[in-house]
């Protein structure tokens, strides 16, 4: 494998910590930014900021600012972050699936 | 969602960097330290040893020793490993055959 791959890059950014939830609670439509912090759960401010606007610049998530008073702001995937949205369902899936046998492996590794 | 899920730790471990393309490289049969660290690329070695016993403690690796000399040590993917294959191929797939939008997308947004 070529660990200059572009796609190398593009994959970092999908398995962060954070952008798997992102792409699950905007799978339900629009969010203002409270609603995805508050849906997510255990992610502060600054770094829901920083996850968005790279979900931004690789073109997965659009943000709409409507000139109310005060502005609102709202979140949602592009064409090509609900795309993402089915591999993404298959790996929390799977993780939602094991994690009891993955629980159990730790388990008895550290009682070893 | 639960901050405190089980799952939520489980996912991590899936998706961080290396571990990924350790399934990749290990779902064409079972590799030797070297084959791994050869076949992933970029991957330092102190990295690629905590991540396979990290890999090891969920259950997805096991570890053979073999005692010759030197010992021989093959590393391969568990059947709840294997499991793994399908969901990592998907985002993989998805990265590799939208590399090229997201970096598109960065360009203009970096541009912009």
């Amino acid at each position: 494998m070529d660990p200059a791959c572009p796609s190398r890059t593009v994959l970092r950014h999908l398995t962060d910590r954070w952008t798997p939830l992102i792409v699950t609670v905007l799978s339900g439509g629009s969010r203002r930014f409270g609603q995805v912090r508050d849906e997510v759960g255990g992610i502060t401010a600054k770094v829901l900021t920083q996850t968005l606007r790279s979900m931004e610049r690789d073109g997965l998530v659009s943000r709409t600012v409507t000139a109310s008073v005060p502005a609102r702001v709202d979140y949602e995937l592009t064409e090509l972050g609900r795309s993402l949205i089915e591999p993404i369902q298959a790996l929390r899936g799977w993780a939602e699936a094991h994690a009891g046998q993955v629980l159990d492996a730790r388990a008895s590794w550290d009682g070893a």
